[in-house]
């Protein structure tokens, strides 16, 4: 039996209209808005005055309100808001990816302990279900690998620079105007965005927490004209990919660029649009394509989080629940095209595990081989190193099989 | 409270065996099979002969088996097994695309009157989750359109004799010899396969049921080399489309070979792959591509569903409760290629409601133009016929707006 759901909203940026303009346009949903607590005071709004609120304690302690929707930007208030939510009884739909990678293993015992879900589909790759699929769908099936582009604006900014070559900036500049990029677009170009999303599908994909501190992020902040060059010289085009892999009991996860060949199905996934492939050991490769931000698509997830709760759904984070309990691990190889200004001795070939060989141009010293992810991290912190993972790239575990490069053939 | 359940199986070919197998390999669903149905009694079998019978009274008179799994080819059997299922207080399993695009609308009834739910996720596109996608995911969202390529075989073939030069014989002698094809090939290279999926997802997508003799469908089995001249010489491939659409409150749908751009998503889906696009207000598009046949692709399917039964799951047909009830249509217009042999007389100018224009090349004659669906039902009944939507096609609602190209742009 449905339930009638009333709700209590935290923000009222693009996602918190996007949600109240979705819910108003679809009637199957049993729940409404009864109050929205905003910080500015003064902006004008579109909706009622007596709707808003300044004051978070008027959503925290009406007994009325069953769902509490945290859609604000500050990760440590939206934690917060989160803790005192499930105290308080109250269910919590929530897309904030930093929030979430931060606090997962303590998102899961909240969950235990006040026995309310806490539902965040809106939090990783906006429209495209792929959490809610992880855990009903592929709730058997033995999961190999989860990888994907999972950031709009530098998928934005990368196409750009390859069909409309484009230089980085100008690139960039123009996402930031079309409202795909922040601001301040550091988390996504240095990949920290998809990074914090990837730790999520770990733990639905896999049953394991990871810290996001763990996984290497590597952006396309660095990415140079000779990259570019170099990847249509050879018919590639370069993607932002965020991989997780299971070998043996372990899971391996990396965010990195990586060149990419113009069959592969994450060639053809273009501008905003975010996509997902599923791996597993029966229903073997599924792609999942669609936008992964604005206010419309993630606000549609958000709604149909909330359109859940109205009968009673929770993650129940199954495979935390399988026999071998696996572990995170950076101990594997890949392959990769490290660049860095001539002479700077940034890089040695005693950084490689296997080199495979070099060449100079524009300023540029380019070095290709296999390497330690430990290594990669070293060269990610230092800031005139460029690094880009090699088509054939895939983690190879160090000790275990190589795993074979994911294609659609 | 997960329930332990005993299945029935009925068939234990290629899928029946995929289940087995995914089956005892993953932990954690609770069902054993009890007892397997069979209709050839000589043949030798993989597992412990009391596991099978030749008698189907012994599953279906079976107290203790709770589910039935029904995954045999005949489908008017396959139609009998179901009722005699649901009468006798079993849940049902099928993935019969073609028993259940035939009797969907009494599949339904028969499911609120016996109170016991048939789920068949197999049934479409084998490992792509798009049935439970569109009812519980999708269950708010207003969908607009839901298209793809639903046949593996037609787009092996078409993905050989477009990458490898190959003819329509040998690709499809190829197909045959991989077991991606039928030894009778009619149902999937004369459309009636993915026909049958659309008819399916027509009921989830918009809670409409149509018979399937409403639904035109037009094979790949006339395609010329002039045709895959004139694709390869305008940048195009062809790939046979199944797409279904919302106008007001009218439902249009259609499969038939249509030229597609290369940098449209569905021209990277390759080989035996499949793809499903969801179109809504609000989520936009979603892309799904995965194996939609073979012995564990579908297995995992048919898996899911038996595990979705063990914590009591249903389809609940929630488009059917929406406010405003919807028909299926063809009063619309499409842009083709039409082409035939010279001087057959068989298609002429007075059939377009627009003509475009035509080429005489190799002994056949070629029109471009926009006909009304009506006209696209005669030729597909006239043998020297072949018609490809154009690359800019959807279909247009005689007397609405103009619904958009699909484009991921």
């Amino acid at each position: 039996m449905r339930k009638n759901l009333k709700l209590g909203l935290f923000g009222f940026g693009c996602v918190g209209q996007g949600l109240y303009h979705v819910l108003h346009e679809t009637k199957g949903v049993k729940a409404e808005i009864k109050r929205i607590c905003v910080k500015t005071p003064d902006k004008p709004r579109p909706l009622a005055e007596d709707l808003f609120t300044f004051n978070r304690e008027e959503i925290l302690n009406d007994p009325e309100i069953d769902v509490v929707v945290e859609l604000i930007d500050d990760a440590s208030a939206a934690f917060e808001i989160l803790k005192k939510s499930l105290e308080n009884g109250k269910a919590v739909v929530t897309a904030n990816k930093k929030m979430l990678s931060e606090h997962l293993e303590e998102v899961y015992e909240l969950q235990q302990r006040y026995q309310k879900p806490v539902l965040y589909e809106g939090s990783v790759c906006g429209s495209i279900p792929i959490i809610r699929n992880l855990e009903e769908y592929y709730d058997n099936d033995l999961i190999s690998s989860v990888e994907g582009i999972f950031n709009g604006s530098t998928n934005y900014i990368l196409t750009k620079v390859f069909e409309e070559r484009r230089s980085y900036q100008e690139a960039l500049s123009q996402a930031q105007a079309l409202g795909f990029a922040e601001s301040d677009p550091s988390l996504d170009v240095k990949a920290y965005d998809p990074k914090f999303k990837l730790t999520i599908l770990i733990a639905h994909a896999f049953g394991v927490f990871v810290r996001p501190e763990e996984v290497i992020n590597i952006g396309i902040d660095r990415l140079s004209a000779v990259d570019l060059k170099y990847a249509k010289d050879h018919g590639l085009t370069i993607k932002l990919v965020a991989r997780a892999l299971k070998s043996g009991n372990k899971i391996f996860g990396l965010v990195a660029p990586q060149f990419v060949e113009k069959t592969h199905p994450l060639a053809s996934v273009r501008n905003e649009f975010n996509a997902v492939t599923v791996e597993g050991a029966f229903a073997e490769k599924q792609l999942f394509v669609g936008k992964g931000a604005g206010s419309y698509p993630t606000g549609s997830a958000v709604l149909s989080d909330v359109s859940a709760l109205t009968y009673d759904y929770q993650y129940e984070y199954k495979k935390r629940k399988q026999e071998n309990r696996l572990t995170f691990s950076n101990d594997a190889l890949v392959e990769v095209v490290v660049s860095f200004a001539n002479d700077s001795g940034l890089v040695t070939t005693s950084d490689f595990e296997q080199f495979k060989g070099g060449f100079q141009s524009g300023g540029q010293q380019n070095m290709q081989g296999i390497v330690r992810l430990e290594i990669l991290r070293k060269w990610s912190q230092l800031e005139g190193v460029n690094v880009i993972l090699s088509q054939r790239a895939v983690l190879h575990p160090v000790l275990a099989d190589p795993v074979e490069v994911l294609s659609y053939t």
